[in-house]
């Protein structure tokens, strides 16, 4: 019989957890709350459970089950299995996950960072389809990425090859999470983007961004919102979106030299908006060989991209 | 019998050409130019008879070569073999350079472009020996780069993979030879610390950096002469050019997350002035993991990697 793939994709916020076929559809999905806040014994009790209320609901036991597959934060150590220290999961310092979930459940267990696990999912069950040398990025909160090379997820002398974020496309840009000035994130991310609104509306600039963000809280929604609207700082700052972005595409065309680049999370749902510009500049700024062998598309898996990815670990 | 390398290092002015045997010692080298000017068939005739002409300077025949490896400037195509249109050799367009010579000569011809064949070079006898992920840049009139990923050269979907001096550093910065703005070869290569020098003359600093440039023409040669000698302006020059080198190198970590980096070309040969604030703009922008397992070296193989790498292209 064939067997069913398990993906928990572990969040700071929250863990979803389903169950897979082989071909890359899900059978069973739940989601529950992370409690990160309880430490890591506890979370891991609650992925544990997790799976078994998912085999449960789906009618499967645990012996149906090829393995689980763990999409986590990074740092972590996939080779050894080891959840190093994620910002945020509090109070995680090497916690050797997959000893121990393989222990509890009594099958295998592989462990790989979000993005690089998000990478192989896109691979085999979307937009990388087929495609040997390929590369995945994700745009929301921060910028991560992944990079599939000659068929294979390539993850670098200590597994953090593809820090696509954490490059300097200006190094007299703004200072980044990670403590550099300039990183693709701090001038791509949903949080620029929002950091980029709230700055011109303290500096008084005309927008109904602060209008429409209620709570006074500005989000990268907000200014896309805004920018449909026809509000023209809303605009400029969509526009400068779709440039960074395309500063940091072609550099990735520059290091890789893939056949495809998707662009997932929750940015990469404002395509329509930024592909134009987005295209413009990397064919003003990236290598014409490089370019022209390269599509770059939006990701397919959407918001199940995390439990595919996970479950995609196992294959 | 073991069979003897033979490397071509084609350039825009010389063609260098040696024999070297399998663990990466030159047996007999010979330079004569290129005479580019003549065009590709004149210049294919010229690398054939460098070829028996270095043969017989060491008293072998054809039949004792395993083969001929030719590094070349590209744009080329590495599988196909065919070079395609590199700016420092007039009339070229798309020559079939394997199939000609390999008829010629009656023996194995490869082709890399002149950057991948002296990473394969260093990693085979030089700087990277051993290292399985492992990057080799050069720094001279332009910046290039090779990547060994799990110990073997990964050259992308269509050979340009790794144009590491394409890729953005500040997309404010100056324009590049390719059309872009603000390059990493627009900012750390040997032409650009002369044309930064340059613009400092022409603005009027008080330096000796033109009375070093004896002939009117700047060169990176005396900015590190005059730097040496307590030029306050060529020091701040060579400062500049640390922290640009700390800054892609800082990004080749983030794409790569390599074991080692070796650092080659003419600006190499300064590594003294430029190596402790290189490495402290590391310390600040790379992420701490791929800073920490990965070491930044000079390159070994020094004017002769042209040759090695071409050989080695060989094995």
């Amino acid at each position: 019989m064939v067997k069913i793939l398990c993906g928990v994709d572990l969040g700071g916020t929250k863990i979803s957890t389903g169950l897979v076929d082989e071909k890359g559809n899900i059978i069973k999905s739940i989601k529950i709350p992370t409690m990160a806040e309880k430490g890591p014994e506890e979370v891991i009790k609650r992925i544990e459970q997790s799976v078994y209320d998912v085999l449960k609901e789906a009618g499967l036991k645990i012996s149906d089950l090829k393995g689980v597959g763990i999409g986590s934060p990074g740092p972590l150590d996939a080779k050894r299995g080891v959840v190093i220290s994620p910002p945020n999961l509090p109070g995680w310092d090497n916690v050797p996950i997959v000893d121990i979930l393989s222990h509890k459940l009594g099958v295998e267990v592989k462990l790989e960072n979000d993005a690089n696990a998000a990478a192989i999912g896109e691979h085999l069950f979307g937009a990388g389809r087929g495609i040997d040398n390929f590369v995945y990025i994700t745009v929301s909160t921060g910028i991560g990425g992944g990079v599939i090379i000659q068929g294979k997820l390539y993850s670098g002398e200590n597994s953090n090859a593809a820090e696509i974020g954490h490059h300097t496309i200006n190094f007299n840009g703004p200072r980044c999470n990670c403590g550099n000035y300039g990183c693709f994130e701090a001038f791509a991310s949903g949080t620029a983007i929002a950091r980029f609104a709230q700055e011109g509306i303290q500096n008084g600039k005309d927008t109904m961004i602060r209008d429409l963000a209620k709570d006074g809280v500005v989000k990268s929604e907000h200014v896309f919102e805004a920018a449909k609207l026809g509000d023209e700082f809303a605009e400029e700052l969509v526009d400068n979106e779709a440039f960074y972005l395309g500063v940091g595409i072609s550099n990735i065309m520059a290091f890789y030299n893939p056949k495809r680049i998707a662009i997932g999370g929750g940015v990469s749902t404002q395509w329509e908006m930024l592909y134009d510009k987005m295209m413009e500049t990397i064919k003003k700024k990236a290598l014409k060989p490089n370019a022209e062998v390269c599509e770059v598309v939006k990701a397919e898996l959407g918001e199940n991209v995390g439990v595919l990815g996970a479950a995609a670990l196992l294959l």
